[in-house]
């Protein structure tokens, strides 16, 4: 490890350069920690993980973990593993905070990502003790620069009441530049904020702090966690087929621009693929304004055909770590990081007009979308950025394979088992068997192509004749109250949707 | 009534002066009508009751009918009953309109009213062949100064093939100036929409109109058919009360300003009882940023308690129209009317930081709203402006009996039979019992607040026990589904949620 203190541009704070161990020192029982990190990029490493080896030998140390969205094992999986998150915001993907929470363990508030920072301001979430932050250095003004997230970390900086920073050593130094920090005031003194293209930038390039805040400063080479992606499968390139081919129909009929509009598209296997897919899109140029960038980006980046992407966080995998970050200098000027206020900020989405992909857990007849919770109890992940998007998109896409399971499980159900996105917000829902196109349209005109373009075939008929019963009662959105859940429960007590 | 030349100043125009029943000779079957009117206030009202007679003669016309929202029978009444409406969007409360859409026989698209002027200009939505719009009078550069609202006025008129102008003689003349007409660019070349203050105006006080458009110009002295206001009942006089401590703690607490921040108010009896509460409100000068100004309103104005009012919509009960119609002049320079999508926009929202007050139909014990549907199925309004608010609001407040139906009906569900507002947007629910602050809770959390501080006391233990039973299966929002509708499936079959 190199020796941090030429990282560290403010001589006054050489001082505060301590162990991690000495660090997590200052974390006590029942604090609130604001930490970086926006899906496992980012995040503080060796703190978190001092704090759990002491909660091994002394017991739990419950603390409030607020984060970005999701982390990586260094933070969640250590803290989780050894008792000391009592609760979590507002985003997940850790299987033993998973765990925690379906057993009521760990209090998890689901919040909308760009909602996250302005309510810690308001002061609705209480006080935060300690934000602790990755930087690759310290400006000689005593601003912290972010690593490969920015997420909520500016917000945590100017509420905490102590900062701790963690200098990684083996996090790319060329990410200097890349942020762009900008927190809006409060109401009522807020102003527009004045982002009118995907690449402005308004900010600065480094979270400013006040010195006298920062207790201890200690250096890490504990590299992000990357998960690998599994390369684009049959339903996925079908799916993302489907979008594909509906977006060019309706960029020649002059309803999309030829170079779209700024895309947006959610974490994961699917959203990559849908991405991937539009390396054959006939216009060069394209923008992303999303919350993370991941492999898809990059190559498009690299060819020429993305001109610009802003996002709040750098989600490579491995590979594409490994592929991309010795070069990211030559992306620095393509690039933006910003603070997940920001990059889901509703004001900016709607200015903008994105195109927003985001996968669905299940959708039901009349386009309610699932997008946090198996069989309306068992929290997955958290509905993260997707109502931002969803809401505020020019166009609002919700992308799922037909069926799961094996086909056991049928993700257009009659009834959702929990809405996170309603019929109001839905324009498109895309499966590997085609697209239905919601816009203007009633629930009985919904139900149709819902079922008929998108349900997989062993279901068509049980859906059909569910609709069919259900409009017998009459009725805006017909249902049958009594077996709307009836297929989650068999799923529930037969293993199977299938009768 | 009065001869209108005088108040079409293009005196091109003077020769498209008709009668109603020749302007209604315009509309053919199977057109798209985009019409004026947002609540019972400034829709076209002479030409649809000519189009009607000629419908009991000649036949339903089976036209689309886009307006604001809703509006009165002159429109809404008198097409819905002569066969003429096949579909109908964003928003109604008008019986006949209601059940043919619950009946299957009207297409009825529920939309949040700040997307739609944007979707109809996205062209989303087909074409618009005429517009009808209700105005005081037109300028001599061809605007068209609207009446008792703006709606998506604009929009239509923008969109619309040709312009149907109804100059109505009775409105108050005294409105000229009152409107503030601003649209939206489309994306990718969206700017700013430069409000910072709730008294902004930032447009024209007229609709711009190509004097091209206009096909045909008529006289109408039909006054708006404004609805009576209960007077507020010991239920909606608790409800204000509980929330105006809640506001109150919260300001002392220094975490609301002591003039509150921007207030936002839903349509009815229970909106107009949260503003008049706050008659007794310590500050003067409170402002309000919403898309209706009830008599409440008109009332605190008159006092100052108010210090200014923008909103899309005048909609005083007739005893508010007959008291302050006449004064309009003093208080034009303390309201604005601007097109709903501005008064809805989710950027000035979440900018002005709102304080955002709605009814809801019922709620459920996590904290989901529905603002629609009865039972599920049966349409009652529709979502109108109460998303745009609840979500980008600064505290978003939604507020219910804790019964209806003489007990029969407990308001306070185990799952909402319709989810208009999730659990992510929801910060507070008052009931005549008291407030349940959800912000930053789980849902295990959030379940506990809400049956005991808002639930029917004879609710309450069977909520509670639906709660324990849930809990013992897991999961973080925990549920059991197969029993989940069960109140409300027992509603259906004895008439009653009770045991």
């Amino acid at each position: 490890m190199s020796d941090i203190k030429e990282l560290i541009g403010d001589k006054k704070l050489h001082g505060k350069i301590t162990s991690a161990e000495e660090a997590a020192r200052i974390i006590k029982k029942d604090m609130t920690l604001g930490c970086s990190g926006f899906t496992p990029s980012g995040y503080p490493k060796v703190v978190p993980t001092a704090l759990a080896k002491r909660a091994e030998a002394e017991g739990p140390i419950p603390v409030g973990i607020w984060t970005g969205a999701s982390t990586g094992p260094e933070l969640d999986g250590v803290l989780a593993s050894t008792g000391c998150i009592k609760k979590r915001f507002p985003y997940q993907t850790n299987d033993a905070i998973r765990k925690g929470i379906n057993e009521g363990d760990i209090q998890f508030a689901d919040v909308h990502l760009s909602h996250c920072a302005q309510n810690i301001r308001y002061g609705f979430y209480g006080k935060i003790d300690v934000a602790i932050i990755e930087a690759i250095r310290i400006t000689p003004e005593g601003g912290i620069i972010p690593t490969s997230s920015v997420g909520n970390s500016n917000a945590f900086v100017e509420v905490a009441d102590k900062v701790i920073v963690e200098i990684n050593t083996v996090q790319p130094q060329g990410l200097d530049g890349i942020h762009d920090i900008y927190s809006p005031e409060n109401p009522p003194h807020r102003k527009p904020i004045p982002i009118t293209n995907v690449h402005d930038r308004i900010g600065t390039t480094y979270i400013p702090c006040d010195p006298a805040k920062i207790v201890a400063i200690v250096a890490s080479d504990v590299k992000d966690s990357q998960r690998p992606l599994a390369p684009a499968d049959e339903i996925s390139s079908k799916m993302a087929a489907n979008l594909i081919d509906f977006l060019s129909v309706e960029a020649n009929a002059g309803k999309l621009p030829k170079g779209l509009l700024p895309l947006q598209s959610g974490v994961g296997n699917i959203a990559n693929a849908v991405l991937e897919g539009l390396v054959a899109w006939p216009t060069d140029g394209l923008t992303v304004y999303t919350e993370v960038i991941q492999d898809s980006v990059f190559e498009l980046l690299d060819t020429g055909k993305i001109a610009f992407a802003s996002s709040t966080a750098l989600t490579p995998s491995p590979d594409g770590a490994a592929k991309y970050y010795p070069r990211i200098n030559e992306f620095k000027d393509r690039i933006v990081l910003r603070p997940q206020e920001i990059s889901n900020n509703p004001e900016v989405i709607r200015r903008l007009g994105l195109i927003a992909m985001n996968t669905a857990v299940e959708v039901d007849i009349y386009g309610h979308v699932n997008s946090t919770m198996a069989g309306g109890t068992r929290m997955l992940n958290g509905i993260g950025g997707s109502g931002d998007f969803a809401r505020n998109a020019y166009l609002t896409v919700f992308l799922c394979p037909s069926t799961s399971g094996g086909g056991k499980i049928s993700k257009v159900v009659p009834f959702c088992s929990h809405v996170d996105h309603t019929e109001h917000d839905v324009d498109l829902i895309v499966t590997e068997y085609g697209v239905a196109d919601l816009r203007g349209l009633s629930p009985r005109e919904r139900s149709r192509e819902i079922i008929e373009r998108c349900a997989h075939p062993d279901y068509k008929e049980p859906l059909r004749d569910y609709k069919r019963r259900a409009e017998e009662g009459k009725g805006h959105e017909p249902h049958l109250l009594g077996e709307a859940f009836s297929w989650h429960e068999r799923l529930r007590t037969n293993g199977t949707m299938k009768k």
